[in-house]
């Protein structure tokens, strides 16, 4: 067997342990992982100190490198999350639709973890103790990838896991790191069938497409959001340049940021200058059409039709005038990715069809595509943003880490 | 465009028309095919006679033949069919959670339709209406790929219900032929991420696999069922012997057929020749362990190992002794495929440690793994069993053709 192979085996004898240990236990073992990454920060901050050594001589990018660090402030941000999902309700055992039937079979749908998780993610540490918290929470076992960056960090915050999960009587190996950060593991992660119930890439574009396009394990897609606001005819500009500005410039990086602004032939005049006196205050660059040349000037750079279909991540703005709802709506079915999507409206019907006929996990009116996340929703703690249709849709919380089993209670009956 | 990317883009823009339809809609759809059916019977059965025709030319098993041929009596239960999926609640549209945020954002969750299903199957001509139907009330377009042997069958029926789809004001091509049954047009189907949300193959082992392990759309996995009957030791022998009987014997062809006995060492003598004598009534073949062999005789066949992993899908039943509950458990963990498993017993520690540990489909105490089917547990007409975690499990209703959407009134929320 390969080393792959061993953990993933490992894992799943794990599981079945970690199926069968209740709320009481799980909480057990998340509240002894809070306790001991602060009682043992030093030991992660050293770790922490190697990768970012590594990533100076390197020469990563700053904004790269600040992701990376960790201090003491993060490591009590990071305690904080695991405490959260202590608090979380424990979404296994509860039984749904339990019924007797003419027969007298009593037949209930029980809710039980996924089982072997697999994660693959790139630099930042704090997702390692965030996702290893909400997979123990709902009963799964988990194998983290993480980038190489961030090696040394990871390992030491999962020796902590481990060793917390032991003090409590529960198996170490439900939560493991692939220590191997080639893309040989990677690979090999994605062809672990027999072992992994489920992959889940976490991080940018590149890394997302290569998961779905080569894993034969089932993948859960995350986060590729191509987002668009939509300045309806009927919009109260003044709302809409406030919540444009919002999905544009609170957090760039993050997918449920807005990437393409659209807005109606009939309003555009009006609105395309007084978003601009905002927006230009954090200094967006603007990729438009011809007629928003027209409106706000050369300085507009010519959209490119690359550009339709980029998540830039960045202080960059593409933005086309439309003809109305149909042409709007029709261009973020062409170029949307399925994440988030706003309309801006005062016109009862436009939002109702907007709703009705945009095809997203998160469809908005008159609010800012930056809510679609798993606090905001009123989930708690998530493990990423679902922009597929199988499975689990937007973002992922408890619940969506489970499966379900029918259990049925007979007394002889045949058929 | 190949005529299969010519038929997913028609597929997927029917199905946004289809999506906004409303149940009453698709509920005249539905009427309009089962009275369609019935009226241009004569056309469905000439068609049909032509497949039976090649069929025996061909030299097709009787039993296959029979599987292919229609007569009135079975045109009527399809039109039977499609009467109960119109009848059955329509899935789409129901808001789950809906909540106002304490940010005043209003947040549901609305059931949706997948959107565009493919499925693969054999040669049945009544899984070509059953699937349809229950895709259309789902509100999902469907490609259905048919095998060679049922062509001019379905063809016939696709053409009937596309009418009665056009009749009603629907698109004709929210149902769709693929009229290629190579190969090659089921490797394409496969790969068709563009247009197709999900493919579910439905047939034999051989079919299941090569979709599961080459598809690169999304699949859910039907139907293959290895299932167990495992008797305790303090099992009510004579209930064991009935439910093993039916399991076995009352339709062997299909998943949710026990296709292998475990039995507790301490019972093994008295249990064996008991459910011997029922068994033999149906010339039951028995493929056994050493054990096995030597309570009931040399008439059993020693089982090799593959007989473990084996669906015969015929009169044909593996049989082993086991020293008790963990080997039993372990046992079905081993080679069960997570369809259907049960546990016969009077005792209640046993019965609920085997509803917890053994991860199946549907899990059953003292009764026959017969009963995991749609009709059977409530839920109405089933698309198949899914026997993966991912999405649905078990018998899967119109419900698990859906997927979900957030829908979020806002007043202008920024964050």
């Amino acid at each position: 067997m390969t080393t792959l192979e061993t953990q993933g085996l490992a894992a799943k004898n794990a599981e079945r342990v970690l199926a069968a240990a209740g709320t009481a236990k799980k909480n057990a073992a998340l509240e002894a992982i809070a306790r001991s990454l602060a009682a043992r920060q030093e030991e992660i901050l050293s770790a922490n100190a190697l990768d970012l050594a590594e990533a100076r001589n390197s020469g990563m990018r700053p904004a790269l490198q600040d992701r990376l660090a960790l201090d003491e402030g993060r490591i009590r941000g990071i305690v904080e999350g695991v405490r959260q999902v202590c608090a979380l309700p424990d979404p296994i055992g509860t039984v749904t639709k339990m019924d007797q039937r003419p027969n007298g079979l009593v037949i209930g749908k029980r809710r039980v973890p996924l089982g072997v998780i697999g994660i693959i993610y790139e630099a930042r540490p704090n997702v390692t103790v965030d996702a290893a918290a909400l997979c123990l929470k709902s009963g799964n076992s988990v194998l983290l990838r993480g980038g190489r960056e961030a090696f040394h960090s990871n390992k030491a915050l999962i020796s902590v896991m481990r060793d917390a999960l032991e003090h409590v009587g529960l198996p170490r190996d439900c939560i493991a790191l692939v220590e191997d950060t080639s893309r040989d593991s990677a690979n090999e992660l994605m062809h672990l069938t027999a072992y992994l119930d489920v992959l889940i890439p976490r991080g940018g574009t590149g890394l997302i497409r290569s998961v779905v396009e080569n894993a034969r394990v089932p993948v859960i897609q995350t986060g590729v959001g191509v987002c668009h606001v939509y300045v309806h005819a009927q919009a109260d500009l003044d709302m809409a340049a406030r919540i444009l500005y919002n999905a544009k410039c609170s957090r760039p990086s993050v997918c449920n940021a807005a990437e393409c602004l659209l807005v109606d032939r009939a309003v555009a005049r009006d609105f395309l200058p007084m978003a601009w006196q905002l927006l230009q205050s954090r200094n967006v660059a603007i990729r438009g059409c011809p007629l928003t040349r027209d409106i706000l000037g050369d300085f507009v750079t010519p959209a490119s039709p690359a550009d339709w279909d980029t998540e830039f991540g960045d202080y960059i703005l593409a933005v086309k005038v439309v003809s109305g709802f149909e042409e709007a709506v029709d261009f973020i079915s062409a170029h949307g990715t399925g994440h988030s999507e706003a309309i801006v409206t005062r016109d009862y019907f436009a939002a109702q069809r907007f709703l009705d006929t945009v095809d997203a996990a998160a469809v908005y009116v008159n609010a800012s595509t930056r809510f679609t996340d798993g606090f905001e929703f009123g989930l708690g703690a998530e493990i990423g943003i679902s922009t597929q249709k199988m499975h689990a849709r937007g973002p992922m919380g408890l619940e969506e880490l489970t499966s379900s089993k029918y259990i049925i209670y007979g007394t002889g009956q045949t058929r």
